[in-house]
């Protein structure tokens, strides 16, 4: 039976765990181990300098089983392997299903992200999934045929070393057609609300949304999930520029 | 004058920020913005849902200005826009100089380059400086010689927009030749080493170390440290796998 290690970003209670490993628990043996609390924005964020526990919670799909650790996405994938895994490897590593979008630059951000890139490194095919809402009681169900596509596909075929995917959904819709694309160019605005505290001090929080780059552009994530498509971007590991110059 | 914006991960104690303020100071107006603690490996994680603070320190280099922030490397560059810079935006945001080697897949954790791909975001061009030791009393001077190649020339030509460079330099070399490489495929294997605490409950503390994937190529970064020259590789914030596949 093939292993199938899940994480996210969202920590251990969320909705879209809990329904990604109801979905992929027809494909294997199901293993989640999740943050124990949302560690949404962790990006590749890893702890070297603290203790890290794990602990086994009731799982919410029978034949499954579910862990929180106390560290980041990338410390629940890393940590597994020496502990609930007990040294085995896993054939797939899913991430999600996250409450938000991860296309475009978001991927350089995201927690559910990070998990799916560490599996990467270890030369484990690596997918994410993401829905474009971030109701904690959002509708997951248009992703039940994208998984039922793409997971049997990836167990047989794999990935190339070093690629990794990125799906995001668009909430609202209810079928939903896959557009393999290319991550949007964009950015984030940052708009920082300032605070006075009540000794007098300043403080910052933390708003912003993001901008896209290239509205023009048909072949992006961003543009397919305007089109009520869900974008499909291979991503690589590999962050050297294909188009760098060679010297200097 | 050009405005340079400095960050790093270390935190504002570290003796490798404070050294590259005093290098990049004859190029502009250098304001640097650390962490208030050291916040090495926390790759592009970002804080939403705390408050963050910025106080002025004293700097260590005339004519310059040195800030903490309670925030991650990535916290400290957004913010700074909108607070101390007073929406000035940097000609140049410089990472550094890290303690420890930021080469292969460790871009992808590093704080250090987290604030660098901020940068990148951004649209400014943005470089980052490791040195391959950890000593927190390293000795930085082998890198003044590279800084004054490639500052100048990264404020008058700028970058691509989307590229960013990752500079690391070899500890112990005096006069280190530059290399323009790719990233070294390499993976971190991981060992965590399992504690029980006086209350009987198990815990985990990550240890590990990197493996070279591809120890016979010379073109990578790894290859040209082991050499004794400095590695200078550009790098995309475009994630998209450049030889994927274009449908499923």
């Amino acid at each position: 039976m093939k292993l199938i290690l899940v994480s996210n970003d969202d920590g251990y209670m969320a909705k879209g765990v809990r329904e990604l490993m109801a979905m992929l628990a027809p494909y294997g043996e199901v293993i989640a181990v999740c943050p124990d609390k949302g560690r949404s924005g962790q990006s590749m964020a890893l702890t070297f300098d603290a203790p890290l526990r794990i602990k086994e919670e009731k799982s919410p799909v029978p034949g499954t089983k579910l862990y929180s650790c106390s560290g980041t996405p990338v410390d629940c994938v890393k940590i597994s392997y020496y502990s609930v895994l007990n040294g085995r490897k896993p054939d797939l590593v899913v991430a999600g299903i996250n409450h938000g979008s991860n296309a475009s630059v978001n991927v350089l951000y995201s927690g559910t992200m990070g998990a799916v890139q560490e599996g990467c490194t270890w030369g484990i095919p690596s997918i994410g999934f993401s829905l474009t809402s971030h109701d904690p009681d959002a509708d997951f169900s248009a992703i039940k045929p994208i998984v039922d596509v793409l997971i049997p596909e990836l167990l047989e075929r794999g990935l190339p070393q070093g690629t990794f995917i990125n799906v995001n959904v668009p909430a609202g819709f209810a079928d939903v057609p896959i557009s393999v694309c290319r991550e949007c160019k964009a950015h984030w605005s940052e708009e920082y609300k300032e605070y006075t505290d009540p000794f007098g001090g300043k403080f910052y929080m933390l708003a912003g949304h993001m901008v896209n780059d290239e509205p023009e552009s048909t072949d992006t994530d961003l543009y397919a999930l305007s089109q009520g498509h869900a974008s499909l971007v291979f991503e690589a590991l590999d962050r050297t520029d294909p188009s760098a110059p060679k010297v200097i």
